[in-house]
């Protein structure tokens, strides 16, 4: 997967202050991200519109020296313009995390705010002279793969608009790469979940969680139960972009990010139920067999390329739901 | 690469006059479609706005009682729903045919043209409940590949604006397909040639022919010469397609369409040089590996799939490029 050049890596951590743009830094693994290289000395602009990212995410760090925050949205030209100029990094993360399309809502909504905002950054990086680019792709990309786990080089027929729209990203990306001597990082995500993790219900566990206190003895779950995905906590996911970006020097580098193992919906079900201490609870299926339209309902992720470069999860699947779960109760609200 | 939902095929030619759309069909590979599916009984529209498309292409059939041209824009929202209103099936071939980036040139021309148009088109298809596209894509959704002949199992990695436009589109019908319960078929077509294909010295007989008789003793040939592509020629790209459409019954069907051989840019040099019976020239080059950035100097597609399917180019690539020289000296200007 990873070809066309081969460059030295020039992130590696030796101590140098670089100048770093964040897109979506006010989000959940945007602010741990941005939490991490303000902590390495780094001088780092996150850009975030507050459409899904919250301000509390990044308020420890406002007012810090190293730290500047625009609010402002990527299809603004004159907001990213001043965001990027002057940037030796970028990382991407800004994009609308919903990955569920809802009937009757418009269909372009991903195109616009991910395949769109995406050209526009890199083509505000292509005439400032930013040269290096860290992606957050997912593993939507692939859609429902003819074999598990995934490898990066199986090709990828996304069912989703959520996932045609990062692949779109990525194609520009790997276009833009080899015609503007950029270098970039593509990451293909697990599903993350994390303390910050928590759109209304729109997670597996804040929607159990939301559910069960509402009804302690009924849970309607989407989909029969039985898909299985994979999980990585957002700090994990941060460790992983961050070794990543330092030990990956190819012009493209296209790394899946999670752990070996999955984990099934019912399995998390029951894990909730444990955790808020209810005695019997009744599950009922809406029966699909993905939750919903454009659910890949299995996949697991193939972690070879990204371990032979000396970074692995620590946690598997179960440990980092269970860590959120706990971490989500503790929060108190969902 | 051809999974998803297993439905029967519902264009095998029974006889069944179908009303259908052709966009690009002015241009070298529409118009010989759209020749074909007339010839077949059926109804067709053509939507083109003859940017590159010529009204030349389409004349004989003006005024056919079974066709009907409509010269617009894809991205004229009132013209496309009336183009794709009441269409039983569409043929989607437009696109800006032209791969080479140059410097100085806005960089969204494909995204706009190709990954925005493709996304109305599809969007206007949804509205009016129509279930059934072919798209044209193109070999260059590769970029360059580990291995040779390229298979369309494997990884995409375009490295051209043209390419990541084309991916975009495939990643957008693939969501379609299955979200909207849509059937598509996606080429990605080998280098097509023929007589109609001579856009003004920017393929590369036409560019020969032309630079010989402005200088019949130098031939000034981009990159090293030694690139070698696959060709095919317009007449058997459109029997493959409908050959395709007839016999792949997926969800979502992705083929490669080409020969199984490849012709080096030297090669193609020495046959033009033969064709118009010039006794000595000097052959100079830019030097670089591909002919111009963005250009994949050397591909050879794997038809296994297609050939699997009971379709197979009659002429190889040799074959397709002499008829292409000579039917272009025939017609005479450039």
């Amino acid at each position: 997967m990873n070809s066309q050049r081969t460059v030295a890596p020039a992130q590696r951590d030796t101590g140098t202050r670089r100048k770093i743009l964040i897109t979506g830094g006010a989000g959940c693994v945007g602010s741990d991200l941005t939490e991490a290289l303000v902590e390495r000395g780094h001088h780092v602009t996150v850009l975030d519109n507050l459409s899904s990212g919250k301000r509390e995410h990044i308020e420890p760090l406002l007012g810090q020296p190293r730290f500047r925050f625009m609010e402002a949205d990527l299809l603004d030209p004159a907001a990213l313009d001043a965001a990027v100029a002057g940037q030796e990094m970028v990382y991407h993360l800004a994009a609308n995390p919903d990955i569920k399309y809802v009937e009757g809502e418009a269909t372009d909504k991903d195109l616009r705010q991910n395949t769109l905002a995406t050209y526009q950054l890199l083509e505000a990086m292509r005439r400032h002279g930013v040269t290096q680019l860290a992606f957050a792709s997912t593993s939507a990309v692939y859609g429902i793969a003819d074999r598990l786990p995934i490898a990066e080089s199986q090709p990828c027929k996304p069912i989703s608009l959520y996932g045609a729209s990062k692949l779109a990203c990525e194609a520009l990306i790997s276009a833009f790469t080899h015609l503007f001597g950029m270098r970039s990082w593509i990451f293909r995500f697990a599903n993350i979940v994390g303390p910050k993790v928590r759109k209304n219900g729109r997670t597996v566990i804040s929607d159990f969680i939301d559910k069960l206190r509402k009804d302690p003895r009924r849970l309607d779950i989407l989909g029969n139960g039985r898909q299985a995905k994979s999980y990585l906590s957002s700090s994990e996911c941060v460790a992983g972009i961050l070794h990543v970006v330092e030990h990956a020097g190819e012009g493209l580098n296209v790394y899946n990010l999670g752990c070996d193992d999955w984990l099934t919906v019912n399995r998390i079900a029951d894990m909730v139920v444990k955790a808020l201490g209810l005695p019997a609870v009744n599950y009922h299926y809406t029966g699909t067999e993905g939750g919903w339209p454009g659910d890949v309902p299995r996949f697991r992720l193939d972690v070879t390329a990204v371990n032979r470069l000396g970074w692995k999860a620590q946690q598997n699947s179960e440990a980092a739901v269970a860590g959120a779960i706990r971490a989500t109760l503790r929060r108190g609200s969902v």
